[in-house]
């Protein structure tokens, strides 16, 4: 058996679903490409039926990125007939349908009384469900996963039963995926093992694991399910996904690169660009990577502390049992300034892995002059911060234009806001508010007499040092709807006003995009 | 053999190791006594000889708090006497004794002649060191546990051997650790399989695991140890600790709990106070809780996301495992206010697992209305907030009087601080800078004539909504040495300043211990 495993990337798809986490086309196309540098075999892009933010996204990544590009479906025919209209365009396409085959799935989603009375008759309309998805699948392209959700708590005799109907009806990869993260990985290893012996056609198609971090598990099932024949497992950047995530890419292909002494299983992955991977998708995403998170986290590499202290520590084996180099991590930082030019900053934000155009590069140079104005250092977290600013590539219906504001121990905090609103001018107000970030959002309030739930606001400084990056993060809820916004600045309370604004251009956008939704809704 | 696994909690030392997580002794003794009503069966409190702080923390828990308490200490007779010092009056008192035991360790920690001149000399020194050690202990106190450094790197048949040695000298406890997060599952589970054939008095111990997260595979090398005769494991709360940090108690616990259909072991741990803990700590330490952290993370129950938006969400199994009731995950959010009172505040603090005397309340109570003057709604993550605010029980010695600070898009950022230092009266400056953050600190620098270096500097709203409360984290360096300031208010600069005058308040009182210090210096 073939000792390489295939690492399919989910971090847009599985990944993007993570609550809060919602990545525009522009973010989308920047991480497909840096994927693509990390050498993963293949980019899951998105789910293309959910949204026409979703069909553009993956339709563009399968246009621009030279990777197997896969495009998620239910296992419907309209479904499936998006999915592959976003990715037609792509070299090596991939169409990945699904069916819930666990009872619990199975009753709750199939309880109505037209997919069978009895268990028994709608696991029967779950496999021609599965087969005939796969079947039609199979008509557009060749390349057809299939998984079968919840499988690891899906009863094993059926399990077998559609993994075998799958793949007769044309699978080349059949996914087993343990989607709630429930399993221990000797029960994972077992289930894997027992497909191998169960399924009479197993050969004619690679095993996938999809494993769910919920108990922490994610990362150990998936290297036991390695062990026992798996030849491809999913998994996302900083273990990102849906609830507690999916098992993180970067910790499963170093364990298997730093433990080659006892696994024979490789991977393809440019682990040099795990690094730079991890910061563009925690930037892009705002989802912060812990500290102590394995890998990629801030201290992962730190060996300095408490008990060392006496001065032991006189060989880095002793304590360290692979290179931070080996991941990425920069030696040195690099420092940009004003006198960096143009032509600096194009060569540096292309090292970090980004992409872009002359005419981004005009604006994304424009700001670097404010920001290096402001602080005499220009890092790379700053840039990538710079990077992670909408209003660089989205046009905005509101637009900050000038904002005062002044607070302290004895003060009412009071703040003074001008906002450019596309077509009806300039509008200038005030506020007093409980701190000066509360003041800002009551100005905005009262500038387009709005009485918007701020649901979630969170303030990260993105840089270290005391000119550090502020960024602010913030969720508004409108109707049934959620919309995230993003705001950098040096200053916090600015980055907050830029955020409460991007969260509202995202409102007005969605309202845009209302009628051509109409055109593809399920 | 009995089926309980004790939990040996060691926040308060290895993760206490992680690099910026300093807690101060009141933080240690807050956090030991919500590990009481968590119900660890042993808390490893610190390592007493390293400093006069981390001495005093554990003797102060091991006189306040009713479990087990653990006391570090290396293989020397000094380290070993301090650590029965510290621990004394404690009901159950523990001394935790450990020797490096790899070759890269012995190698690396004994390279000086006088341990022996080959490799297999140095070894017979370490074994000798290590029967002494635990003898000498043994002395102290019945309750002896020896840890063999980096186990999981160690040649077998000489871990065998010394783990004998150590039993033999009285050893009640044998912890094979992990420490550098290297082993694989399979692999592990059979290093304690096999120590358990190998060594003839093997059952005269419990033999403990101590996993470190280095390849994401801590708590699952922990289950599989137990699977395999290990009976205790030593883990952390959100699963700090040096570097990608210790096997999460949340996780293994909740593994266990949650797979009781496969399992027979349990723990004692009362699961519905997981998330005060977790949140306790993260507060504390000052160490964020990733959205995707298995069990305690802002995401770990979110459901609501992406794939599942047609609907077919209708039975909370279908992608529930456990409940976020069973971990302690609050239903409803209560909500205090001026109204609310000192009864109030006093009971729902209890509530969050906080303890304090009828004089730190009076504090406490003033500023929670201070807080609640300016918040109308105060949250369990606002008054988790207050609780890590240090100028609640420590003195200080700079005092931040008055702050007025203003900014925006086209203002030079300016402040003006009044500080109270103690001794010489009133100090008035103002400076401007970069962004407001960077002004109040350059005018707190210009008030009392430093120029120091910031190391790192953070900031984070600990509670959501528009009238969050705001924590800046920051670490400054002084010769040699580093302190870590917090501050948080609902207003982001004012939250620095505080920060920025408490790391220079940790700094001077480190220089009036010095004295003291050198009484038990090593």
């Amino acid at each position: 058996m073939e000792d390489k495993v295939i690492i399919f990337d989910t971090t847009l798809r599985d990944g993007e679903q993570s609550p809060g986490a919602s990545l525009n086309v522009f973010e989308k196309l920047e991480i497909a490409k840096q994927l693509e540098k990390l050498n993963v075999d293949v980019i899951e892009a998105g789910f293309p039926i959910s949204s026409p933010e979703q069909f553009e996204a993956v339709q563009r990544i399968a246009d621009e990125v030279n990777v197997t590009i896969a495009a998620l479906c239910r296992a419907k025919e309209k479904d499936i007939k998006v999915a592959f209209d976003a990715i037609r365009n792509s070299d090596k396409p991939r169409i990945h349908t699904f069916s819930s085959t666990s009872d619990f799935h199975i009753l709750g989603k199939f309880g109505d009384d037209r997919y069978g009375k009895t268990l028994e008759e709608k696991r029967k309309t779950v496999l021609k469900m599965s087969y005939d998805s796969v079947a039609y699948a199979k008509t557009f392209c060749n390349d057809v996963e299939f998984s079968a959700e919840d499988a690891g708590r899906t009863e094993l005799g059926y399990l077998a039963e559609i993994i075998e109907t799958a793949i007769n009806a044309g699978a080349t990869t059949v996914n087993i995926p343990d989607t709630t993260g429930y399993t221990f990985p000797h029960e994972y290893g077992m289930i894997i093992a027992e497909l191998r012996k169960r399924v009479s056609n197993i050969d004619k198609a690679i095993i996938s694991v999809h494993c769910h971090n919920d108990l922490g598990l994610a990362v150990a099932n998936s290297l036991v399910a390695v062990e026992n024949g798996a030849r491809q497992v999913e998994c996302t950047i900083n273990g990102i996904g849906e609830r507690a995530g999916n098992a993180s890419l970067e910790e499963f292909v170093m364990a298997l690169n730093t433990r080659k002494d006892i696994t024979k299983n490789y991977t393809n992955i440019n682990t040099r660009e795990i690094y730079n991977t991890s910061k563009m998708v925690s930037g892009f995403t705002g989802i912060i990577v812990q500290p102590n998170k394995a890998i990629v986290g801030e201290n992962a590499f730190a060996h300095e502390s408490g008990i060392h202290q006496d001065g032991m520590l006189k060989n880095r084996n002793t304590y360290e049992i692979m290179t931070p180099d080996s991941v990425g991590v920069p030696k040195t930082k690099i420092v940009l300034g004003r006198h960096s030019g143009r032509h600096g900053l194009k060569a540096r934000l292309e090292e970090l892995g980004y992409n872009f155009t002359e005419e981004d590069l005009t604006k994304i140079y424009s700001k670097f002059i404010d920001l290096s104005d402001k602080k005499k250092e220009v890092f790379d977290d700053d840039l990538r911060a710079l990077m992670g600013d909408e209003s660089l590539v989205l046009k905005e219906y509101y637009h900050l234009e000038y904002l005062h504001v002044h607070g302290g121990t004895d003060t009412i905090p009071t703040a003074t806001v001008k906002l450019h609103v596309n077509g009806s001018g300039e509008i200038a107000e005030s506020a007093t508010g409980d701190g000066p970030v509360d003041a800002v959002f009551n100005a905005i309030d009262r500038a387009l007499n709005l009485d918007t739930t701020i649901e979630s606001y969170h303030v990260r400084s993105v840089t270290s040092g005391r000119n550090a990056m502020g960024e602010a993060l913030l969720r508004i809820r409108s109707g049934q709807k959620s919309f995230s916004g993003r705001g950098i600045s040096t200053d916090v309370v600015e980055a907050s006003a830029k955020a409460y604004i991007n969260a509202l251009n995202q409102e007005y956008r969605s309202k845009l995009k209302k009628q051509s939704e109409e055109k593809i809704e399920v």
